[in-house]
Formats: structure tokens, sequence, C-alpha cells
């Protein structure tokens, strides 16, 4: 399975279509939580070329010289990133790869286009015919017409409450353990 | 159950004792998957007075002024924060407010000392009469002094292979999840 954090389009609180910045902290917390479940690739994605350079410093930091030999295990999860402009790159290079279509599972906070458990998409899983590609968004989340299109939509992550406002960073942990963790 | 944070003693990558920095998503992070699962109250712990400020300050920025009403799910979630020196203060503190021993369960991703299955502490944690404090070290994690002074130090995450780095964010949501999530 492959991940991708979408920085584009998510919505913003009102609701707007936006954009939003690339974080550090997107970029590695999630490249070692998807190297901790022997995720495939992760991709980062925004269209913004000045926003793409930002994530390519963030991971040359880390690769090269110092940042490498400091903390070996950074480079290691961090080897897991690319860095593309759309969602479709994505797609494409995964299908060129694996010489397959790309089953595209969407997540997000609302519910609203859920379509699937998480016990049912962890056996889907366990198919190594199949070539997965899990969606992340930022901001307030995926927008609907990633929602549309994609194969799947994940039920949301339900906690104690109604509160359901789990970084993104903490839902993909959350989530890569649901369908990947052993225990 | 509540969670606490250490910011000493814990080691540093040589295995040095240290204290770590303050972090901003670690407050927030944590804070946000706290709130989510149900959590009582969540400690983070520094002896530094500068740190214990630090702290503060990011906590006061979103329950204050505009941050409060500009994301109002924010300051529900640092409602959940305390801030102070020692493990002992969170200890002493929840004693007195339930009036009864606190079960401490420490976290680590090395599994020495490990000696509770998730599915079993689980099951503990149905015990309303029980208080329960979980803690979470940062840098590479708490030291032995404070396992060894735990009732329960829980089992490692385990993921796909040998690699077990991840940020202390995603293990606190992870173990959350595991613990009190129900799916």
């Amino acid at each position: 399975m492959s991940i991708a954090l979408l920085h584009y389009p998510v919505y913003d609180k009102n609701r707007n279509l936006v954009t939003t910045a690339v974080t550090n902290l997107d970029v590695h917390d999630i490249a070692r939580s998807a190297k901790t479940y022997g995720v495939y690739r992760y991709y980062v994605l925004t269209p913004l070329k000045e926003q793409q350079e930002l994530a390519l410093s963030i991971i040359n930091h880390w690769q090269k010289g110092y940042g490498a030999s400091y903390n070996p295990k950074r480079k290691e999860a961090l080897d897991l990133v690319t860095v593309a402009e759309r969602l479709e790159f994505a797609v494409e290079e995964l299908e060129k790869e694996f010489g397959r279509p790309v089953r595209v599972v969407a997540t997000g906070a609302s519910g609203s286009q859920a379509n699937i458990s998480y016990g049912d998409m962890a056996r889907l899983l366990e198919d190594r015919n199949q070539t997965n590609l899990l969606l992340f968004g930022t901001g307030w989340g995926l927008a609907d017409e990633v929602l549309a299109r994609a194969h799947f939509v994940l039920e949301p992550i339900k906690g104690y409450g109604s509160y359901n406002h789990l970084s993104v960073r903490s839902a993909a942990a959350i989530i890569l353990d649901r369908l990947l963790g052993r225990f």
C-alpha cells in the first residue's frame, strides 16, 4: 500500500477549497508511521512549485550530509517520500510501476460518503495482487470531488464522544495501525 | 484515564539522561488525541521553569482572545492540559482528586521491561474504580527508573519490520486508539 497527503483540493474551516502549506512535521511524522507499517511510498502532493521545493528541502536535509549521519532513522523514513504536483501523478506512477489499476481509498473525519469499515479494508489489503493508494487530507479535509472519485471512503475514526479533530499526523498513524498493525 | 508527557528523565540518542524541549505540536496533537478518546487530563511535565512557561503560552494562545474564537476545537482539547514540574505532582493531584492510589502505566519503543499487552490493558481500563495514568516519553524514550516505578509497562508498537521510530505524537495516538478506541 502507498499513501498520499493532499494539500489541494482540501477545505478550510469555512469549507472553501484551498491549498494548504506543507508542514515540516506532516512530512516527518507520516513518513515515520509509513516506514513503521511497511508502506511502499508516501506522496506529498501540492500544486505550488515553491511548496514542492520546501518539501524537498525538508527531505534533503535529513538525506544528505549532517542530517543523514546525525539521525539515519529519519533518512530511512524519508526515503519513502515522493513530492509531486497532483494525485494523478501518484496514480499514474504506481500504475506504471505495478502494471495494473490502482485502488484509491480516501479518508476523512466527516463520514460523508464513507462506505467501508477498517476491518473490511484490512481484509482487502491482504490481496497482494492489488495496488492501493490511501489518501489523507490536510486543512479541514479532502474535497468532496476527491472522495467521489475514490473507490472507497474509510469510515471516520470514532473516539469517546463527538470530538473528531485529530491532527492528520495522528489520524494517519491510527489508520495505518488499524489497517496494517498486528497486535 | 489520564496521560502524561515527560520531558525528563528521558534518554537522548546516546542514552544519556536529558531534559528535552517542549514542542508546540506535542502539546497540540496529543491534546487533540486525548480529547478524541475521552482522556481525563493531559499532563505536560518539565522541570525547567522557562519550558513550563513556554507550554503555558502555547496553551493560552488558543484559550484566550483570537486563538479561542478562531479555532474553538483547539481550545476544547487544550483545556485538558496541565503543565507541571514532575511526575509526582500528577500522581499526587490525581490521588487527591479521586481519593485512591493511581495505577501508573509506562510506554516505550524498546520493549525492555514490557509486561502487559494492549488487550489486557484495555480490559483493566474497563474497571471504573481505578485511576490510571499513562506515561509517554520524549527524546529517545523514558528513563529506566520511570519504567521501574510503573505498575505496568505496555508492549512496544510493532509494525511491519524492525523499524520502530514513531514520533511520540503518533505513538500516543495509536496507543490511545488501541486502549480506548471502539471499532
